[in-house]
């Protein structure tokens, strides 16, 4: 008999539209039931929001401390199982901190935090501890993106030899022409937003896309990001030369002002034994490109694919999943890790993969501020 | 404040895939909470389920009978609010009459019934009251489909002058050449699945995609079915020549033995002032062709879109929302409906929508058997 | 050595732009040298035309029958090798009559004829001749329409039980619904066009496609026609059901009020083993569907495609070739077979292809007139 | 009356696929006739060529010495227009200068030499001089790369902020993993193919897409190149920063090792107004993303398209033209400019082309070889 989950929120509430993301992600799998959180900084918008939401109103908290004051005192069985943090970046950091120093298994958003260093301590605070912790780079819960990583491992693709990952949006275009617009946006304001805009915001996204379907490590990087206005203080668009285990090569190219691109993420892989394509617009189209074979287009939820992205998919093929789907996929994986049922590496990315995260936002802008050079990414 | 809608299900036990469907959908938008229902023949099946996915244990039901007996015996304010049937077809039709007449807001699955005169009784059935009634052609659901109808309804197309849709499968070939496997499966069973295959799975599927996008009605029909071997006795393919009012003439092409294809609805409409395409496995993607201009490609999300698309999606534009999502959709437009608030009719297929499918069916069938002739849709 | 051969062009002057296809095409694989012809009604013209053009002004003839004189009276090796008729349709038959009769080769668009009744005329004046005729449906000049035979040929889709090809344009779309101009326009006017629009102009190049790729023959039509003017007295707009041998079925569907359209032709074939579809808007792709493996994306050049396909393409896979190319294809077999080469039988169309196509032409009006009733197709 | 141009080839002889890229391209408008060369190193390989293509045998010469002496005995009037010059790249120089001196009109396959030395000295050598010089970057001549010039200038998308063009392939995959191979080949050989692969061979075209649809300057590049192996004297992979005038950037991505790439020649241009997108291996698409509009999909030969682009194509929309075409523009334009027709600066790349083509070869180089900073690209 399965015993649903009990999941706290933090973050998410009034217009947020990641957390819808997130809660339709939990209920998807029916492994979760929403118990309660903090969905605001204010606990009267929080309490609306749990009424005018259908969600439960009588574990509605302040804040962090107020949550974990409170859900101690609970019997275990009636505890948060695992808490969700969805909040702007800039709070991550002290809520991980408490609820993993309380044992709470965590969900939490990227970037990790706003600093590498306060990510080290964080994966400090982890250790010896048996805790699940997921960063959710939501698009490695697409099937194909399953299946990419995969046939990595399979060999199919031969030793990789390059990796060229993109991620272009627009939509800061129409601000950043505007004086006003960008001198006022929070966006752009290191104050809220952290040091970083495009780095931190998608550049992160890319770089995990990498490291997660190659299996392979980042060893340095060499940036050129554009800041297009001498008065914007925050990078909104950004080259990054790759460079990975000898004569392994990359690039990853993020922008905020591309315009007209709506979240263009794509990635292209290059083995010595075949290529392949994937584009998050079209998530479910894979182009593997195996010499002297005609482009395979693979497609999920057909037998020729993986264990790890079989499972990612409901419906058989034809019936086209989404995003909404991708994030679920990512909260079964968790569900099946807290409950102690076995699962695949490939299910959800862990502190680990944040950790990397910020240490890549970082050395990238030291990159860049230092004249184009190149830094190391630590791979302890 | 939100209450949420007491939703109870009938069939989508077991491995059923259409019952994750409606499930997912019910969760999205938290409007509606499952109480209860009868998600197998057999109860113990049924509690089995319902332990197995979280689901309430206390008002798992027999059968409908059951189901209606306990429910009356509720507390108008605790009793299901409304009940999706997604049982068999042939079961739809005993269920949906006595939710009918006892008044219970009804969400069926198509094909609405095994016959057109039953369809008749259930719209009979319905006259006076003010019940919801939604059939779950899940493809309206999507933004670009009812982006769709938006277009045509401003007249940015002018008048409808053809219209071509597909819904090409492959899955019944492996099982059409193999004599065992014809004729044991329950689908090419005419006692199990009723008098058509093709026609009725998907054929019908494609007959509302042209009439809830088009605005028009489908006059008369001129079919041409495929049974490929003369030992089978069910249609598993089938060109259907369409005429609406004078001068205005379409095509219906369908198949299950369309080899390789997975689920492949489309639809073009031609207007003498522009014409559109659609495919159902990339759905958010919208081609719109007006004359001298550049071919336009719709996305969901964008502010060019109509409010009906608009409200259709969670996610801003480059985030892919699936087929899930397209359910979900319905079930919102039905908990609006329910609640009295405010909604557009291209929220959700109703029940003359789904009597109009069973006639499109039977004068199909009937075209064919006859030589080919033209049989007419009935419009009152 | 090569010796290019003797190329007389009929029509094509002016600003025919059939004209500078037929004369690139013949450039492209030098294997001919345009010597003479008549380009224009008018003698004045065709050589005003020939001297704008850099083309030989001394053998410019003022009609067939001053240039069959003239030609004739040239000792043999200086005679035209073959001619080019790409005249209005109405001329057709009296030119390739008289070229026959006096054993030139000849080249001719499409349709061949204006009646099937010529058309049946012309092949008994070839009968016992050896000479090279070839009807221009230039699109199976196309690599991988070359492919699509050739995979068909070698039993990959197995056998064939689904034909579905379509043929939709837009242009006449501004111009059926003014009043003045649809009743001024030559193209709907049937003393200057033949009885048919739609099904002469376009809909025969989508049956040829059928028989040439499928290497079926159509055994009977059923077709409903569409003039949406009272006052129209030809088609723009058909779809044709078609029946092979038994219980092997397709549907041909065209339309020039296809508003947006360009020059959408396109076919799907679905075997027992397989299905595959092209599309000539975007001819460099074929779409390979074989059951339980991911869809394969053929391309033009690559060792993986048959012999016929690979020497259907001048450069290396990646540098798209077009129509230009197709056609050059076509006149590359034509002079293989003229001058006693090994050729295959996929190189060009040839008279009784033409022929067919004009059975076809009215063997669909005759269904339309009658009632929308099954009409055969000759199969001797 | 249209007097053709009298062309010389030198080289593309034998199997040379560039040597029929070339020749079709004279014929296409009817502008040139071919009346000699040196198809090969050997006069005896040349003349027996010009047989077996049916070329003329008259003026068939031994090398360029022997070619300039007998040419220039010649009368004016009989005299070589204009020399095409498609041999290998490091018999450019010592052929093109000795053209320029003798005041032939030119056209030159890219890269204009081996050294920017070299190319400054041509530059030098045809001052004060009215020839025309072409340098053949083929796909300048696609009539969407051509609106993408336009779109730019029309400031359609406003000012430019960034670039990103890519040339991936994957063909020297299979050569460089094997130790034989790549030792023998002549591409990797330094001796016969001069210092760089990737960059000279690919990357110089995509430096040129850059600047010939901006109209922008590279001001300074900063690369990053892959030889895979140490005993890999070349480069067969690069990644290129650019940067223009303050604040607008580029990255120009190359690869030869991109395995299962075939001529993945693309280019994305992002301005304050809009941005757009153009791939080689599907060239008759262009998408154009201006702010809060649909994405449009602009093909060749509607009226919406600029008269460069409308001049580029021979026949109406979808009927794709390819790039034997595209060469064909190229020659069409470097005949108007011989005539002294009007022409647009867009319809062929000249010698300055082919001088910053050189300079941004070496610059990327040195950039690498010196620890990836950056270095300038002449300005002057």
């Amino acid at each position: 008999m399965r015993k649903k989950l009990k999941l706290g929120i933090l973050g998410g509430g009034g217009n947020s539209l990641i957390g819808v993301l997130h809660r339709v992600a939990a209920y998807m799998y029916e492994h979760y039931e929403i118990v309660g959180g903090a969905f605001h900084s204010k606990y009267e918008s929080s309490l609306e929001f749990a009424k005018n939401n259908g969600l439960p109103t009588d574990r509605i908290y302040k804040n962090i401390d107020d949550l974990i004051a409170k859900e101690m005192a609970l019997p275990e069985t009636e505890r948060m199982d695992v808490v969700s943090v969805v909040t702007p970046n800039f709070l991550h950091f002290d809520m991980v901190k408490k609820l993993l120093d309380n044992n709470f298994h965590v969900i939490c958003e990227k970037p990790l935090t706003t600093t590498y260093q306060e990510a080290k301590i964080l994966k400090k605070a982890i250790e010896g501890k048996h805790l699940v912790f997921a960063v959710t780079h939501t698009y490695t819960g697409y099937p194909m993106v399953r299946e990419m990583r995969k046939l990595v491992e399979s060999g199919r693709l031969g030793t990789i030899q390059k990796v060229d990952v993109q991620y272009y949006q627009g939509w800061i275009n129409p601000i950043i022409h505007d004086v006003e617009k960008r001198k006022t946006t929070w966006h752009l304001d290191p104050e809220k937003s952290g040091k970083s805009s495009c780095l931190a915001d998608i550049g992160v996204h890319a770089f995990n896309m990498i490291e997660f379907t190659t299996g392979l490590k980042v060893d340095k990087v060499l940036s050129d990001l554009n800041y297009l206005y001498d008065d914007n203080p925050m990078d909104i668009d950004g080259t990054v030369l790759l460079r990975f285990s000898k004569n392994v090569k990359g690039v990853l190219r993020s922008s905020q002002v591309a315009t007209g691109e709506e979240n263009g993420l794509s990635i292209k892989i290059y083995g010595d034994k075949a290529g392949m394509k994937w584009e998050q617009e079209d998530p479910n189209f894979l182009y593997l490109m195996e010499e002297d074979k005609p482009l395979q287009v693979l497609k999920p939820g057909h037998a020729y694919n993986s264990e790890l992205s079989l499972n990612s998919v409901k419906l058989p093929p034809g019936h086209p999943e989404g995003i909404f789907d991708a994030m679920g996929n990512i909260y079964l994986g968790v569900a099946k890790a807290i409950k102690g049922e076995p699962y695949d590496s490939g299910e959800f990315p862990t502190l680990t993969d944040g950790v990397r995260g910020m240490n890549f936002i970082e050395s990238a802008m030291e990159s860049h501020s230092n004249g184009n050079i190149w830094v190391a990414i630590d791979n302890e």
